[in-house]
């Protein structure tokens, strides 16, 4: 592993984007230069930006930098997709303290790059630098749309139908199956610890030695993640659903309004709500969710529709539709309509399997409210 | 002081950005949905973007959040004038330590919005979240040029003029008195923290009064820089040169090359020549030098010369022009020509007052060799 004052900003630079090769006619320079240009004469220009700490966004325990820098790119790009447009360029900036490594960089970009791939995007500048604790990543996607094409959060109208893609919670269990097996991990460790200091203690070579030869199984620590990929994907390496966008547009539905779920349903819901000033009414039955994400929300002894409706990360696509396109929205697999728009003095309810109401809460991640 | 965990995320997005209006036709949307639109029909865009981090980047010790704000801003402009280009958006990231509050938050935006003023510059968006420890920034700056206007790092040719503005060196002197005053102000209230342990273990009750007293001298400590405002307002609030492009363009001049000086005149001398193929040689007696930089530097004894080729920070514009522009440059008051682009094999050269010749080296600041 290499110390990665060695090379030097510059070195780093270069070495992280000797490989990049442009993609879209709309850049017109990338990397090496004050700025990158870029040319969109026809279309608007989308520009968005995530910021994601370590200790706070990601836990380098359980992510490798490849995973890191595919997920940083791809919650980028999903923000543009919500816009109904597509991504073209990434601009990235990381701050790194000195524990990082050249490798951990190469594998950064590697993952960056592979999203990158998967949407034609081209990687064109940054800045690299370093942080006294930790690592800061900051990467701003720009994509484009033709005017006509945008949707914004503010166009829902009353009895439009609300949309949903894929399913929800899955990527808030797989995050508590992850910190479940961290806290395991470093129970062992803790309780292995404790022994050979007691060992020490009582000068007990022969225990101590019995310690040391278990030691090779604390680092070989590998948890048991059977039948929880999929949670564990949606987690680590959630997909930006461009392919639905490709679909709406194949099929000529035009969106009135739409987001990404980041924070959570509720906390998505309200914003539409709020934005194009009226109200939704869904059902609890509609919400799509995985067989899994049921099973492992027993297993925790968690609320599911809570799970689902609060979750987070599952960077799927909110959206409403008008109602004659019901039928058209029927087609596409992977589609649930979960409710539809109401007047707006009729608040944002939930309909329960038995047939309650409730008013829908945003109790979506609060990133300021965290220790 | 309030908690910003008591307005929450959207919250205090929705504070900070109230205020904000929109002064450029090419901004269409700016904050409020998951991205920005823009619109930049007949130039290229330039796109920039610079991550500042609490510790490595700048110190609240002596730096209040307005001039963070605002220098932050003016930085991410000095790029895109570099391209010969003009700022027209900001979409600013900023995560926070709980030790921050929400009045820090307004004068950072403050701050922000003053550099954006005196540019004409929308905030249109960002990214608002949580840190464990410190606070980073990452400004994204987008702005535009025509495509004939743009000034790369890569056109100087042989027998161009090399040419500077302002003068270098006083944003690093002033950082050195920053730095020395806050080593002394460190130094005294070490010492006393010392008679006061002492006092306390004497039990002398006197003594801790009197040093009791003294006490609100240490809270009202405001160091002594009189006459020094020059070099600190060159460190603490740097300006950009878009003042210097609209002169460049009344005059017709076009540079064949262009940076702006941030990290020291050397580096960033020897990128221009590196990317264009050619050499340099420029005149130390010519380098433009403020004379409280002069006195200052013999103050710190140091050398001035190194303090001017690699202080960086400066914000100044350093270019390229053809010889034939000599006679136009000239009437542009605050630009120095310093020297002239060589054939490559020539190497870039510092020619001394004493009429030595030295090899010019990049030693301007390394952010990935700091602690």
């Amino acid at each position: 592993m290499t110390d990665i004052a060695t090379l030097g900003e510059f070195g780093l630079i270069k070495r992280l984007t000797k490989d990049i090769q442009i993609k879209n006619p709309s850049t017109k320079y990338g990397v090496g230069d004050d700025c990158a240009v870029l040319h969109y004469p026809k279309t608007e220009t989308l520009v968005t930006t995530d910021m994601l700490m370590e200790g706070v966004h990601f836990d380098l325990t359980y992510m490798d930098f490849f995973t890191l820098g595919y997920k940083s790119a791809m919650v980028n790009f999903s923000d543009i997709f919500a816009m109904n447009g597509f991504p073209r360029q990434i601009i990235v900036s990381i701050a790194l303290s000195k524990r990082f490594t050249i490798e951990d960089m190469d594998s950064f970009y590697q993952g960056m790059q592979a999203a990158c791939d998967k949407w034609q995007v081209d990687i064109v500048g940054g800045d690299t630098t370093s942080s006294r604790t930790g690592l800061a990543i900051s990467i701003t996607c720009i994509g484009e749309a033709a005017k006509e094409d945008l949707v914004y959060r503010n166009g829902a109208k009353e009895t439009d139908l609300i949309c949903v893609t894929g399913d929800l919670g899955a990527a808030y269990m797989g995050l508590q199956i992850l910190e479940r097996e961290k806290a395991v991990y470093y129970s062992q460790i803790e309780d292995y610890n404790k022994k050979v200091n007691q060992a020490k203690e009582l000068h007990d070579e022969a225990k101590l030695k019995a310690l040391q030869q278990q030691r090779q199984a604390f680092e070989d620590f590998q948890p048991d993640f059977a039948g929880k990929e999929y949670l564990l994907n949606r987690q680590l390496k959630p997909e930006a659903r461009g392919d639905m966008i490709d679909r709406l547009r194949a099929l000529n539905i035009h969106p009135t309004a739409m987001m990404d779920i980041s924070d959570g349903l509720s906390s998505e819901l309200m914003h539409i709500c709020e934005q194009s000033n009226c109200g939704c009414r869904i059902y609890e039955k509609e919400i799509p969710i995985d067989y899994q994400t049921a099973v492992t929300a027993e297993e925790f002894n968690l609320n599911l529709t809570t799970c689902a409706l609060n979750g987070g990360e599952d960077y799927e696509l909110l959206f409403t539709i008008p109602i004659g396109d019901h039928e058209k929205i029927k087609n596409i697999e992977g589609v649930r309509q979960i409710g539809y728009i109401t007047k707006p003095n009729l608040g944002c309810m939930l309909v329960t399997r038995d047939s309650n109401e409730f008013q829908l809460q945003a109790q979506g991640w609060n990133p300021l409210q965290q220790k």
